[in-house]
């Protein structure tokens, strides 16, 4: 019998489950290091720096999307978040945990771009592990992520070392893959070209990493780019000032935020770095990013001596208190 | 307002996550390596041996059982997993996917108890994530646990090692965890006294993981016994060897079987290890499992020449082929 939706007998731990195994994700995300019979698998520890460990759970709704889709997204969060911390990506894990009834031909279109994006960033899938639930009991498959990375020897990053006068970058525009998603859902009824940015920004991270003058990076997820600057004022006890005018944000996502009462400043971004950065080295990060493909890169704020807030200056030279982020805008981003 | 249960604004990114990660995660699995502002968490690699990983999701339904819940569970089976391949569990990470309207009590108990059994084998929670989905995508809570664990040098386990005529062990009872969990669900309409036997294996797999004679250890989780019966001999050609009078069943989880039509040999164990090894260091490895606490460890059976199958000699006399699990006897039993 060839089987075209998934069963409750795939999770069993018994002939099919050693088919879905084989034929799903041992084949697409096979490598000299995964071996599916094992409980545990062994590897060479990463030596010539940290090793680094990150875990992420993906729900994203729908599972595919303009730009992306569950698996990818899965591995680009993992990727990022090590990238991020200034490190390499390793090794990774894969946890699926999958709805009765999903399709076959969608779960093999997950897996294999799952496969593309680990292998674009040179890491390898060294564990994992598939459970069914029955129908009603998920949104059609989560993962979660796990990774193993490397942080160089001299890569110093970290909120301490934040200083007033720093200056704020982003490495293009904000909330493409929150915009995405919300049009990908039927219920809202818009139709728009908004693609997703959900991408590994390691080419980014690798070509500032060692600078003197960067002090820290983070991926602006969930929450979005008011959220990291929310918490670095509330870590780093310094006023955030933005720039509404220097803030990248497309016309298409501006316009459906316009229209559905969102501000793009929360939606979640999957493919963009923010870094504070000494001032006088803002534009050699710029330029760097821009080199590795990040056009429009953008400096878009200082840090300045407290009170502890996060301000945007409006374009028509107001002030607008970027307050922490509250109800949920939009569940199942990421 | 204080919170009775999980709402959607608990997975957004903002105040709401942060407090559900401070009051609930940070403070039971807080220890000096975890720092929940990060994104990737720097942990000195394990040395002196081989790094070994090992992910798993947890399902299991209901969340709390006769014996165990899915918080303990979620640790114990990644400690497990790690055990069984010979090595100490040193770093886990958590991800839990929550549906909203869990009840914080609940989630406060779960992780709790996660915490308690990662203690107790020395582990350190370095890393996690939370995700919330909409009520009706998820049941009441699932979590993926990575463990990273060090084989020490000279443990030299794998099924490669396994030779005609060496003995089967399994250290205690078998077909607990499922039963327990089985009689857990109102729907069964049954009652009964039997405990998950979910536990940490790891004294019993350090107390033999250096005998020369070991050559091959697992955990019978999904699928019990009958499926690591069935997974040796595919793997090594010989015929497994068990004898019915031998085998550790409980009276009380046979009568619940026989009732319901179930077969204890493939339910799961969540505290069970199965070895095999040289037949003259049989005893001595009951012996040291017996000092470990695990009084009914057995010697079930042999592997001998082939062909590749697993036979049943029955307490008749007769035998009997134990297949290939094929249909879910008993789905989200972890």
């Amino acid at each position: 019998m060839f089987d075209t939706h998934i069963s409750l007998a795939h999770g069993n731990g018994g002939r099919l489950m050693k088919a879905l195994i084989t034929d799903i994700f041992a084949r697409h995300l096979g490598n000299p290091l995964l071996d599916t019979r094992l409980d545990a698998a062994p590897v060479p520890a990463p030596t010539g720096g940290e090793m680094v460990i990150t875990t992420d759970g993906f729900t994203v709704q729908p599972l595919e999307f303009p730009g992306g889709d569950i698996g990818s997204l899965a591995v680009h969060g993992t990727i990022n978040d090590l990238a991020v911390a200034g490190a390499d990506p390793w090794y990774l894990t894969v946890s699926a945990i999958i709805e009765e009834g999903l399709e076959w031909a969608v779960l093999d279109r997950l897996v294999a771009s799952m496969a593309g994006a680990s292998r674009a960033a040179g890491m390898v899938v060294v564990a994992g592990d598939t459970k069914v639930v029955p129908r009603g009991n998920g949104g059609g498959i989560y993962f979660t992520t796990t990774g193993v990375g490397l942080r160089p020897s001299g890569v110093m990053l970290g909120m301490e070392r934040i200083r007033p006068g720093d200056a704020l970058l982003v490495s293009g525009p904000v909330g493409d893959h929150g915009t995405a998603v919300l049009l990908a859902r039927e219920s809202f009824g818009l139709r728009g070209d908004v693609q997703s940015d959900s991408a590994s920004v390691l080419p980014l991270t690798r070509s500032v990493r060692q600078l003197s003058g960067l002090r820290f990076m983070r991926d602006p997820t969930r929450g979005g780019l008011a959220t990291v600057a929310h918490e670095l004022a509330h870590m780093t006890g310094l006023t955030v000032r933005l720039r509404e005018h220097d803030l990248p944000v497309r016309y298409s996502v501006r316009a459906v935020c316009e229209i559905l009462g969102y501000d793009p400043l929360y939606l979640a971004c999957e493919g963009r770095v923010v870094a504070v950065v000494a001032a006088d080295q803002a534009d050699e990060v710029l330029r760097h990013w821009v080199d590795s493909g990040a056009e429009q890169s953008t400096l878009i704020g200082t840090l300045e001596t407290g009170p502890a807030r996060s301000l945007l200056e409006t374009i028509l030279g107001g002030e607008r208190l970027l307050e922490e982020l509250e109800e949920d805008p939009l569940p199942r981003i990421c």
